[in-house]
């Protein structure tokens, strides 16, 4: 076995990707209306993505000169191509989701299965580009570059750096828009959800294509690229003399890809009336090909079950993570239901009792990431070999993340089948369109919330083993919690999810009241908008989101690359390690509470809707709206920039390494 | 120099404590309306007292038992009178307490200087009683068991549990009555506040003696002693043949003692038109006292000024931390202006703002934390002696808690005045009565709110220091975070926090359910109780506080014990280490989270209460309600719970140090 495998493998992807992406262009888009209606948010979406490229080019080659000059100019070339291929990634994504939710729209009058084959290959493209790209730019690079795997972290961090626009930014511009439509639409003028009077929805339905699609892609891409760099990284020390050994995180890669690919036929195939069935089907299958392959490999290449063990860990726990996230987050459940009761006294409560719930809701996911942690280093032999055990937790993470495009695809479902049903009803369709988008739109909300945990379990589990490397290639033995510099490094990181989430939560605010003027101002100002006689000028509304998104994102995203930096020069490499600790555990612990926070808050509302404790427009409903609305940052901006900001802090670190090692500690120094 | 200087001191601060009590039960108590409203409080509060023996007996005497046991019998009894130390001085503070407040209101018929003068003695005795017999209590069983350290550990684990159950269960109780009032009693009925037609009327001003004196003494009573621990246990294998050095810890405090003696009888002495003022120069001359007198000493006794540094870095970093709380949450600043401004677009974006404004408050305080922990460690010259180094940040914690006479006073002063407002509102006093109190009130809110910052602060650094004598006392070198069982302890360690969080809010929440219930149910039950005929029944109301304080404190105060002795027995020492660093960071993280989103929205109301964005009654109004009520369990109690979360699981680990050492790892063992 050798790289042609991955390879392939990648090309593959790509090769179906294209496949599914010309078979949705064939099909219908609808009618004239439908036509207009998917033009604006198309254009809108690639207005977003062409505004943010302007930003990027400038942002790329300062990251790109920095890293010249601080390290080489291979690792930047690396830098630059894992920054294009994320790049590449979510644009293809985008722009074939955003042609298959007016397709899916026009599919659903016709039938469900159709409508659910549209809406999951639009999917499945943006998971099948994440992995193809993903797999095929590591191995061209490690390739290139004679198996340096040290430089082939510029890529890595490259594909970071992407996903920190593309998550932060998107997040920001989602809810802006979100709220903006929402605040003003349905609660001040009184017109229902995605009603095209509304000047906000165009900017409201693109930015679910702009953080569900694209931003969760990017999100997923980075995961999967830092956790085979990770792996790599330290298996290089281990398996100098055996090639098969030393790109066994690869191939374990490819075979991913297969099984996501086959995952990714049967998913599209099923028939029937469950949609949630369907994708299940898909998932397992996938999941289980992956397991039997490895359990197959890990004992041909390393001659025993060891490293099936570490790797069924990751792929058990990604996917425990996820379903527990639907316990505390689907109205089935004890938690929804009692937020919903709670709503009866109040927002107050509501508040309260959503944010004790999300809290609580850490605990599990952070026990089952332990164990993993645990058993995948045991599981080596860690105990008399910390190096094997380390890559243990590397190939957990490798194993959680092999089934991404799957993964991926599934999620990416969720905001075409959303968009389905904008377009019906801006469309003004029969209502029985309306009603096959809304029910794929419910499943789709729950695979999001079980892709968001499983987004911030692979995370942490990148993350930690980024973190493994970063030590390795620092020369640190230990990161003693026992130095002063490491006690305050692990303060520092710890606090800077709480000074992110901050700022991203502000950023969603101001964002949001700038859209709230504006749509007030047009609905003031455009005579006869409201009796429906005149558009409203939905190009304004976008222009406001992504100006918001892009520059609310400046200062987080320096942050996210000089503290670990900065740090590391002042106080060293062992107080970087620290810092990097405290980040990553209250990164995970904010992720998870924001995440489920939001997403119970989300469902208590919409259960309420069904008419328990009074119903829709009951006070109930209207505190349960309250915590819609603040969960609406927690969920989709805040929460998941969690995910981005541990491992690009990780991955930073990882990549200046050698320059903190070689003249880090300044600070210190000057007390000796 | 030698022992005789703390336990003179202690008794000192006794003497001072008792004569400020005769002096209060002196004054006049008022009318019989005065005598019978203060009756009630006192009465309540001393209901309150009595039920929680009940179960602390039942505590005590099972731990002492897991005590002898695992450890020895010595232990056990420096625990018992821990403990019982502790809750002296909880009882007397609060039974002065309950006394001063109605005569404060008496004395504000003639003027402001005299109710200042007993609403601050009320304040002192609880600061004197903490510090006099935590001193005392200390040096006793350090003489009696041969200046054994490691026994009179058990005397902090005493004052740590007592804590739990004062502060925890205090915080629960305060905000169950004070929800329950203003929900039922201010929103529903529309009543005002102190309306004594209000059943939960009483519990809510029985809260303010339960929560914010008992509850705030047991916290610093916990910190001050654990701080001296800590410098007395790293100091032990530092200067074993050199006694003078040795109990350096304790004369520092018998200086804090004697200048906190000095400060309150200035600050007592004040007089004029500004309340705030003779507290602050009472602080500032306590705090210049100790300095001066440190540096001297560290000159006498060290022969160089380092000891001074690291002191005074405490010192300074505590009064800081205390200052930057102010900027978050006093509506002088630009923070909680923001917050109320934001409240004109509803509850929602109230939330999201102060949030954001709690997790934004964390960094300075971080930075500052992590400022004097670097600066004590290595001006000891801890970069060539670690020892030497950990000891300084443990002289940093005995340095910021030296004044913790004068810090207490100053708080407890506060709810103290408090009640007085609510005693003269219920007796119906005339208004000028009212609006004297109100100011010393509005003076008691920013102490409050400084004080809650000090306790952080101190807590954090308190705990640190223990840290380092857990690792001391286990023999650990180092806490490596590249060990698995480390990097799991800090996840699970960070997780805590999120936990405890969760489960205090939830407590509120429950409690202030049933308290709602009983408010609603005499409303509707008692003929003639609005029109102010019938008397309601205040008993049964503090009865549902203080069950519920009790009863829910219990799941989060066993987990607070068992999970560090379980994870170091399951995952060894070292791992406990990574437990503590992670329940720490996150743990300090979330409390100052807490306490200013909490300290924030409520000013933010009273700002909006001063007439602008509507005043009261607008919907900006509503909103920021709907903030302080989120508010109410952040600040008052899930947000204090965590200092004592963080000490007592430190000090759990440090008692239970021999033993994890001999026994622990038990699951890792498996894997060798």
């Amino acid at each position: 076995m050798n790289l042609y495998l991955p390879i392939i493998c990648g090309i593959l992807a790509l090769i179906f990707a294209f496949a599914f992406s010309s078979g949705i262009t064939k099909e219908s888009a609808g009618n004239d209306r439908m036509k207009e209606i998917a033009g604006y948010i198309h254009d809108g979406a690639m207005a977003f993505l062409m505004r943010e490229y302007k930003y990027l080019i400038i942002f790329i080659v300062a990251v790109a000169v920095l890293i010249i000059i601080a390290i080489d100019i291979k690792t930047a070339i690396c830098f630059i191509f894992g920054a294009i291929f994320s790049i590449c990634a979510g644009y293809f994504g985008m722009k074939v989701a955003t042609k298959a939710n007016v397709r899916t729209a026009e599919a659903a009058r016709t039938g469900q299965d159709k409508a659910l084959k549209i809406a999951f290959s639009g999917g499945a493209v943006m998971g099948l580009s994440v992995v193809g790209l993903g797999i095929l730019g590591l191995t061209i690079f490690y390739v290139v570059f004679g198996n340096d795997i040290n430089v082939v972290t510029g890529f890595g961090l490259g594909a970071s750096s992407i996903a920190l626009f593309a998550r932060v930014g998107g997040g920001i511009y989602t809810k802006a828009a979100d709220v903006g439509a929402d605040l003003v639409g349905k609660v001040e003028a009184g017109i229902p959800e995605d009603d095209p009077r509304n000047p906000a929805v165009i900017a409201d339905n693109v930015g679910d294509n702009v953080g569900d699609v694209a931003g969760m892609g990017a999100d997923l891409f980075e995961s999967y690229v830092g956790s085979i760099i990770s792996a790599l990284t330290l298996g290089y020390t281990l398996f100098s003399n055996d090639k098969t050994k030393l790109i066994f995180p690869l191939i374990l890669s490819s075979i991913g890809v297969l099984a996501s690919i086959i995952g990714i036929l049967i998913a599209r195939r099923s028939k029937g009336d469950n949609p949630q069935k369907a994708l299940n089907t898909g998932t397992y299958i996938g999941g289980a090909l992956v397991i039997i392959s490895t359990f197959i490999l890990s004992s041909n290449i390393f001659g025993n079950y060891r490293v099936f063990g570490a790797i069924l860990s990751g792929l058990i726990v990604g996917t425990l993570i996820g379903k527990v996230t639907e316990i505390y987050t689907s109205a089935d459940y004890k938690y929804v239901k009692k937020i919903a009761r709670q709503s009866e006294t109040g927002s107050a409560t509501t508040i309260i009792s959503g944010l004790a719930v999300g809290m609580y809701s850490t605990m599990i996911p952070i026990i089952f990431i332990a164990i993993a942690v645990l058993f995948s280093f045991y599981i080596m032999g860690g105990a008399s070999d910390v190096a094997m055990g380390l890559y243990g937790i590397s190939l957990a993470a490798v194993g959680m993340l092999s089934t991404t495009g799957l993964t991926v695809a599934v999620d990416a479902y969720g905001p075409i089948a959303d968009n389905a049903g904008g377009i019906a009803e801006m469309s003004e369709l029969p209502s029985s369109v309306r009603e096959i988008t809304d029910k794929l739109d419910s499943v789709g909300n729950t695979t999001a919330a079980i892709g968001k945990g499983f987004a911030i379990g692979s995370a942490a589990l990148t993350a930690l083993a980024l973190f493994a490397s970063y030590a390795q290639k620092t020369n640190l033995n230990s990161i003693n919690l026992l130095t002063p510099g490491t006690l305050v490094g692990l303060l520092l990181g710890a606090m800077l999810p709480f000074l992110f989430a901050s700022m991203t939560m502000e950023s969603v605010g101001k964002a949001a009241n700038e859209m709230i003027e504006e749509v007030r101002r047009q609905f003031k100002e455009i005579p006869g908008l409201m009796e429906g006689k005149e558009t409203p000028d939905y190009k304004k509304c976008v222009d406001i989101s992504t100006a918001a998104a892009l520059k609310e994102m400046i200062l987080p995203g320096i942050l996210a690359i000089l503290v670990p930096i900065i740090i590391g020069i002042l106080l060293g490499a062992e107080a970087l390690g620290g810092l990097i600790g405290g980040a990553v555990s209250s990164g995970v612990l904010i992720a998870i509470f924001m995440a489920n926070s939001g997403g119970a808050w989300d469902n208590a509302k919409k259960y309420i809707e069904t008419g328990v404790h009074g119903g829709k427009g009951s006070n109930a409903h209207k505190a349960a709206v309250v915590g819609d609305t603040v969960g609406d940052p927690f969920k989709d901006t805040s929460g998941p920039a969690m995910n981005i900001l541990i491992k690009l802090m990780t991955i930073v670190s990882l990549v200046f390494a050698p320059v903190i090692a070689a003249y880090g500690g300044v600070l210190l120094n000057l007390f000796k």
